[in-house]
């Protein structure tokens, strides 16, 4: 049962107007990315990943470029501390790799994550407590100041623990729910972390602002965070960082904007996995940055297999429609995307075009690993001529006449929504050939023979006819009118010839030619036939012999 | 390959700031609906739907809520053309709806388009031309001008023919590929095709201001679509309509700050089905409001069935993460959550909130059809003590002392964890049972007697223990003092007795009791029993009876 009375925004605007970030245009350089795949991502799975999978992951994640990564919460359970313990004991964390653990601020917990770091070179350890009004009064039932105070000792216990443990350690700070939190509140208890802190330039502090859950739109949070941005202390020493969760489905649009607002760094994961909705997908984030000419520092360039190892240790599934990896976000099925993809292609490929323009594509598939030929221009019956043309001849060579393309994907488009399916390209070029190419029937080409006399064309056609093979003479003004008058005296239809083409298949002089011819039998209306052979002559007769064919046996 | 140098930002900035839209909190009525599912979202499907899914789908539609259908593009296929028919000749559309076509600003298609309008009583004729930069050089080879014109001509034939065609038509334009436009001339050309139009207060024209392709931030696209509010003619009697698509994954933020920005009213689908990355989702957008305590005037309240039906006709797959509607969005394995959901539904219960402020869940998952039992509170290696010690209570009935629930939460952590599993409730309700609840073994209760005598107790206890049956007298302060001394005598297990809780497992004065009892074995740790009987006295004896067993076991 509905009831929206139910509900009240559970958001708090800053007490200042904090929006001076909306006056920035676009996001102009890579934060620094954290991956909490294998933490957030992990503890939202159905099956958490084992040892063997966070150990493939974490090769993963490294491959992919990023420098910070949180290994999990070492404190949970038997697995997350193991695999810390195997990042360490088997040296397997890159130089140039940080590792981040996460801690509740309770005493226990946090001591038990330091004995899970020991040995480790250099580490993330990420405190957080959580100060939403909501948990405040219901989970904790604690006030304000006892809840600053659990933060406070919780950063003291880290900066004793760090000091008595070999290893080079960075504080990082969640004022966890800060969505749910009054930001004047947020930053007493953040400011209150920083004073024990003391972060310097050497050493700086990370203060995390989590949409723990979205409670607002996104120009709210950012408004957020750029009071948060304008109002930390030492704030020159401070790395402002962004966790956006998608509850509202706009963790995208939280983070970007929160970019704008003054972070500088975002947590997240691969395709959005995450509690609940998902955190921000880091793959949409770092190609938003790269579709708008911006080094993301993250290497996409082979998606399809990314894709897919993840889905293999997280057992989730990669939607059809995820920005930049799903199956069908290159897909145009459409007749005009198709067409304005095609001539797009074409223009790009006779300009020279310094930058990527192509109509209804946002960034080259191939740049993310991806195929012109079997994800972008797919064939049902929403296409149209553009499409099918353009798939006919980008897989097959066939450039078929401007009319003809259009009559073929009249064909094409009623075949797909009478069979109810889509057509793949072998399909529609079994379907081109059965149609249009060689027709031997009722007419059928044996041997030809011209003689040139001055401006005149004389043939000899051998042609069956209905079974019975005869001899057939004409005249005409060129090779084709000759044949063509041959056809008409044998066949008795009366046509006119509306239509030639003709172009190689293949390159190189031992390549076929095929001949499109179109005749119009006498109605206005034009019937199209088309020819293949080694013999440039012998395909535009055996054109004209097709297009002759299908009108007889119209 | 990345190669980031390819690109640039291929949007346009309005000529004056239009940010005034920023000030605004939230969006704080429901824009008009339209559903596109129809049209744009059939037009992306690998199998577009059959006619009978078309008529299927036209009914959940109305049954949503929806007011205002586009239900395709008559010209585009036969069944497009079928469907609209059928719903014409077969009156299925709701006197309260009104249906939608979509035409090309060509001549043959609008007159199509028309032809397939016959006998509609009301219905919204949408005409698009591309406008875009990209489009308008690399497809059309057009000046603006001739873009404008093509635009123009169009809506002359639109007015022409529906003043020829019985019904009552509204008439809607859209610059096609909007956000690859230069605002100005996208004001230019709609402004040109208003003065054709006229639009009057009794027939108000739409302007659907298309994402067609994402390529700015949200914010962006908000003061692009404040400029054309500012400065559209007619705009009392325009309604600025939005139809953002998701290459960016900003679908939902486009058109949250674009309503903010003065629209009126969104196009799109449900799911976000809909070209490549999808239209935005319309269920996201509409609980969205409900989560604000905006009416969002369309029902949700059961979306799985929704879901089913969707994912029937479509042959797409609703995501595990997809706001609202996905299986995990309300699912919490990690213990911290579970145990604030836990205490945030408990207070809840106990103080009568007026608003729905649970914390991890954004809305309750009931108002949509969802239930606590399968799709909150989830158990696996992540998860902690509040979480299972909430699910055996909810489901089962026992209400754990605090630090059995530790001790239980640890043990069932550690199986889901070396299991490699989630473990469902069933699953810990039975490892609950074989844990702690009634242990036979070695030692066995047979029959008791207590007799008293002023402040002291005595008990007779028939035991079996290592499988020979004996007596055992004692006396103790109360009854379980008196039974906890005759065990101490009988097995010479020197333990004290810590913790003991007693309540009944079901209403009524038949029902079970369940005790719970904690024994130190005289090493500070605690050993755990608990008994199940009809009779109080008989649980308590057996839940100590199940302690003393656990500790001689160990």
């Amino acid at each position: 049962m509905m009831n929206y009375e139910k509900y009240r925004r559970g958001y708090y605007i800053p007490p200042e107007v904090c929006n001076d970030w909306v006056t920035k245009e676009y996001v102009d350089h890579a934060p620094t990315w954290c991956s909490v795949d294998l933490r957030d991502g992990n503890q939202s799975l159905v099956i958490p990943m084992s040892l063997e999978e966070k150990l493939t992951y974490f090769k993963l994640l490294t491959k992919i470029g990023f420098k910070e990564i949180e290994v999990g919460f070492p404190a949970a359970s038997e697995t997350e501390y193991t695999f810390l313990r195997a990042l360490i004991d088997q040296n397997l964390i890159p130089d140039d790799v940080t590792v981040q653990v996460l801690t509740q601020a309770r005493e226990h917990i946090i001591r038990k994550t330091f004995d899970a770091l020991h040995g480790c070179k250099h580490a993330i350890v990420h405190l957080y407590n959580s100060t939403s009004f909501a948990q405040r009064e219901q989970v904790f039932k604690k006030s304000k100041e006892e809840i600053l105070q659990i933060a406070v000792d919780g950063a003291k216990l880290l900066k004793t623990l760090a000091e008595q443990t070999d290893g080079n350690f960075q504080f990082e700070y969640s004022p966890e729910s800060f969505t749910g939190t009054e930001p004047e509140y947020a930053l007493e208890v953040c400011n209150a972390v920083l004073d024990v802190f003391k972060p310097t330039k050497d050493n700086k502090v990370i203060i995390n602002l989590p949409v723990t859950v979205e409670l607002s739109l996104p120009h709210v949070y950012a408004s957020q965070v750029e009071y948060m941005c304008k109002h930390l202390k030492y704030r020159e020493n401070v790395i402002v960082s962004l966790h956006p969760h998608n509850d509202r489905g706009c963790g995208v649009a939280d983070s970007e904007l929160g970019l704008l607002a003054g972070a500088e760094r975002i947590e997240g994961t691969l395709f959005g996995n995450g509690e609940r909705t998902g955190n921000v997908d880091l793959i949409t984030l770092a190609m938003n940055l790269y579709a708008h000419g911006v080094d993301p520092k993250l290497d996409f360039s082979d998606l399809p297999s990314i894709s897919q190892l993840y889905e293999q240790v997280t057992r989730m599934h990669v939607g059809d429609r995820q920005p930049y990896t799903g199956k069908l976000v290159f897909a145009a099925f459409s007749g005009s995307h198709q067409d304005a993809i095609a001539k797009g292609m074409k223009y790009r490929e006779e300009h020279e075009c310094p930058f990527w323009e192509v109509p209804y594509l946002p960034i080259d598939p191939k740049d993310v690993g991806r195929e012109y030929e079997s994800d972008v221009i797919r064939i049902n019956s929403q296409s149209g001529k553009g499409g099918i043309g353009y798939l006919l001849e980008q897989h097959y060579g066939y450039n078929l006449p401007k009319k003809m393309r259009e009559h073929f994907g009249y064909t094409i488009k009623s075949i797909s929504d009478h069979r109810h399916k889509e057509l793949l390209p072998g399909e529609i070029y079994e379907i081109f050939l059965q149609t249009y190419v060689n027709n031997s029937s009722p007419l059928n080409l044996h041997d030809y023979h011209f003689v040139r006399s001055g401006d005149q064309f004389k043939v000899v056609l051998t042609m069956e006819f209905n079974g019975k093979i005869q001899d057939v003479t004409a005249t005409g003004n060129g090779r084709l009118d000759a044949v063509s008058n041959a056809l008409r005296k044998l066949t008795g239809c009366n046509y006119t010839l509306t239509t030639y083409e003709e172009h190689a298949l293949e390159r190189g002089s031992s390549s076929r030619a095929v001949s499109y011819v179109g005749i119009d039998p006498g109605n206005g209306t034009t019937v199209w036939g088309a020819g293949v052979h080694e013999d440039i002559i012998a395909s535009s007769i055996i054109s004209l012999v097709s297009a002759v064919n299908r009108t007889l046996k119209e």
